[in-house]
């Protein structure tokens, strides 16, 4: 690794710090029209934190290094540690009163847009915290999608970048194309984002809990203003519609909306992922609404209606809840553990193992059978219509082993400070994925991560960042070759 | 698939339907011996059944099939599933009284040396009952090391096979060579069992206990002639150790016994997989050695002998137990999950995902992860100092996926049936790797799986064949592709 490239890694991330210390205004203004005093707290953290990033910016200006493989790992592993320490700033400083191992976790599931929480009292918080936790989310859910589109395909771990097999379209001018898809990704989250605030309001939530919804919803991260996260509008069936499809719309491709809207063309829409994510979704949802309607003998459209919220959730890894589905019966319980794998699409928000990659798994292991049965036989391996490159098959290989062993990893750290199989492999699961709640009594959907050991929070919050960069582009900086000069 | 193939088949399954009924004249013999009721039983299951064999035998004599994988995989199927109802015949007619979901369980877990049991009562059961029992186990190991070393490899699902290696050294002789080694995995394996026998019977257990946990402990197998498994012992740290030795044998691969008393050579120690599952046992025995120390204040020698009679019998997919590790605290149950999926040696009794598919699969991880850093690196994946085949690449991880996805799969059926999270994950984990006992207050290591509802039983008795075939085998039989002509 060389002096340049790090130099520019950390010119980077101080331009994201100063861009963050400006975000803080917003919930600095809203504390400041609420007449709540933690205003200051915001643009003090604002004015200190955006002067520091600044000064690092400026000394760290120079040339460009070369565009590299190692160049890339290390942005983007500085750009989400940086986010998680200035997010936690205004925490740190506000009136929560959280010990650091609090905000090392909150802070964590707000910019990994994870979703749970060491706050209890979310109902009574000022709204500047709560809008801050929410506009880190959204910030967040942006980070994942651009990451997912822009860098980690050109890494070869993230899945097919619609960029990149359209090369051939203008190849000559690859930061034209590079600033229309910015610019088209952020119009389009910006847009949803309202769509979704609207349609919140017109299901009944007031304007400043839609707003904080919205923020959280289409980044599928699920942050809420609520103790009792969306179960404060269990009682309204309109409202958690309107989060089941919302939540939906962010676990899909992203580059599919912008290419409709960039190029007006719909095709990519065949894209064979969102056939295998509809798919386990409807499995699922469908497989616990007849479970709650035989076993449990709930009326069908209550039960359509919670196994659709809740699941949805759980597998676009958002983790609202609209009610403890810890106590629906042994079948729920256990399909949420599951659930918690899955993930949506490639270049959406969602967390996970993702469909794309269970797409290709399957197709590796219908073909091995194949061959098992006929050693001779050639065949590849096929993501719709098109072949799947070496690599990626061995990313694929390479991300699901690793979550597996780290899974593993964490769970026994969490049980080493104490707590019980159920919730240390649940919330470990939950936080790799990004989804927030896990099972049982206490990190479940009833309840919170505050009772957790300070070490259990600590461990917590370094695996969503771990989940966040797809586990990967961590275990990659702590290859000795990655140092190599 | 050939009419001649699939008679040849049935034919090899008849001549061992024989056989395991002649083995029931050794209880009928015992029953006879120790004047209990229950001698007929065996001798008529041993006419009966032996009779059919036969003349099923000599239905389906003929001219010998093309050696093919496919016929390899028909007979490997056809084999278990025989043992395993020839196994349990004499269950059905004796004096046990137990319904046809229990005889499945406890048939499948006698032939495939898993442990689990649905019996309670087992200090007060009849001898031949209990000896049946063990001898079913014994024979299911040595079918085990049998597949594992003559058949798997040739299959491309197993490891490494010493034969296939060795075949420079005789390959003009291939059947003298096979012979050879029969007689040397034969004799070694009675050995070994004289052995440890002997040995029990040294630190203190009398002769027909120690006959029995002698067949049950090489075999990794794990059935006990007391309820309360080996903890019937547990003030005799002379037993334990015995039994942890011999467990860590029979977790060997056995062919490199079979080499050192064939041609005197020791070389095939090196055997990389070796220290893999050494290595593995010792962090685990030693984590939890030490909390029990630490954490629950155990004197350490205690705290060492249980620690390690426990977890090498969970690591070796053994299954006994010498007291209630459910309660040890919540890493060891943590540790004991986790641990449930390790398994020994190929070539060995074990179940699981074994050691070589771990030392496999991280030089594929680590090689993944150097090819993230150089995309343009070419690295071969290693075994020791030898290359490891495309094929023996792809056989481990289509193994390891599918048995997580299996795993998911039968743990949503058993908490479907209602089973709690942990009984359902532990206890679908504890059969589809052979260990035997899972986790939580029903299936852990103080129950038993008889409270289990009928569908359960069914499901963990397949689960159980499943494993112990390593999955692949049965999963290739409902390709299409397989029925073929």
């Amino acid at each position: 690794m060389q002096y340049l490239a790090v130099r520019a890694a950390i010119h980077i991330a101080a331009v994201l710090a100063i861009q963050l210390s400006a975000a803080m205004l917003i919930p600095a203004a809203v504390d400041l029209y609420y007449g709540h005093d933690d205003w200051p707290v915001f643009a003090i953290s604002a004015f200190f934190t955006g002067g520091l990033a600044l000064a690092v910016a400026m000394a760290t200006q120079g040339r460009a290094p070369a565009i590299s493989s190692r160049f890339g790992f290390l942005v983007v592993n500085l750009l989400w540690v940086t986010a998680w320490m200035v997010g936690a700033v205004p925490l740190l400083a506000s009136s929560l009163r959280l010990d650091l191992a609090e905000i090392a976790f909150e802070a964590a599931s707000a910019i990994t847009a994870t979703g749970g929480t060491v706050i209890v009292g979310l109902d009574d918080l000022a709204p500047g915290v709560l809008l801050w936790r929410s506009i880190l989310q959204w910030i967040g859910g942006l980070g994942v999608i651009a990451m997912g589109l822009f860098i980690l395909p050109f890494l070869n771990i993230g899945g097919f970048s619609y960029l990149r097999l359209e090369s051939t379209d203008i190849s000559e001018r690859p930061f034209d194309r590079f600033s229309t898809f910015s610019i088209g990704l952020f119009s389009i989250y910006g847009a949803l984002t309202l769509a979704c605030c609207i349609a919140y309001m017109l299901a009944g939530m007031p304007p400043f809990d839609a707003l904080n919804h919205a923020l959280t919803t289409i980044s599928t991260a699920g942050f809420s203003t609520h103790d009792a996260s969306m179960g404060f509008y269990a009682d309204n069936p309109a409202v958690l519609w309107v989060g089941t499809v919302f939540m939906f719309i962010g676990a899909l491709p992203f580059s599919i909306l912008i290419l409709f809207v960039v190029r007006g063309r719909l095709d990519a829409i065949r894209d064979p992922q969102i056939r295998v994510f509809a798919g386990y979704v409807l499995v699922f949802v469908l497989a616990v609404a007849i479970y709650l309607r035989i076993v449990q003998g709930w009326p069908f459209l209550d039960a359509l209606t919670h196994a659709a919220f809740n699941f949805v959730s759980i597998i676009t890894t958002t983790g609202y809840v609209s009610d403890d589905y810890g106590l629906w019966g042994p079948f729920v319980v256990a399909a949420a553990f599951i659930a918690t794998f899955l993930g949506g699409c490639s270049g959406s928000t969602t967390g996970g193992i993702k469909a794309y990659r269970f797409l290709i798994l399957f197709e590796l292991m219908a073909n091995g059978l194949r061959r098992l049965v006929y050693p001779s036989m050639v065949l590849p391996v096929r993501y719709g219509d098109r072949p799947v490159e070496d690599d990626l098959q061995r990313a694929v290989v390479l991300y699901i082993s690793s979550l597996v062993v780290i899974w593993a990893i964490v769970t026994m750290l969490l049980a080493a400070s104490g707590l019980d199989l159920v919730t240390a492999a649940s919330g470990s699961a939950a936080s790799l994925t990004n989804v927030g709640p896990g099972l049982g009594p206490i990190v479940g959907p009833a309840g919170t991560f505050a009772p957790l050991p300070d070490f259990a929070k600590w461990v917590l919050a370094l695996a969503m960042l771990l989940g966040r960069l797809e586990i990967l582009t961590v275990l990659v900086i702590f290859t000795p070759l990655f140092w190599r000069r």
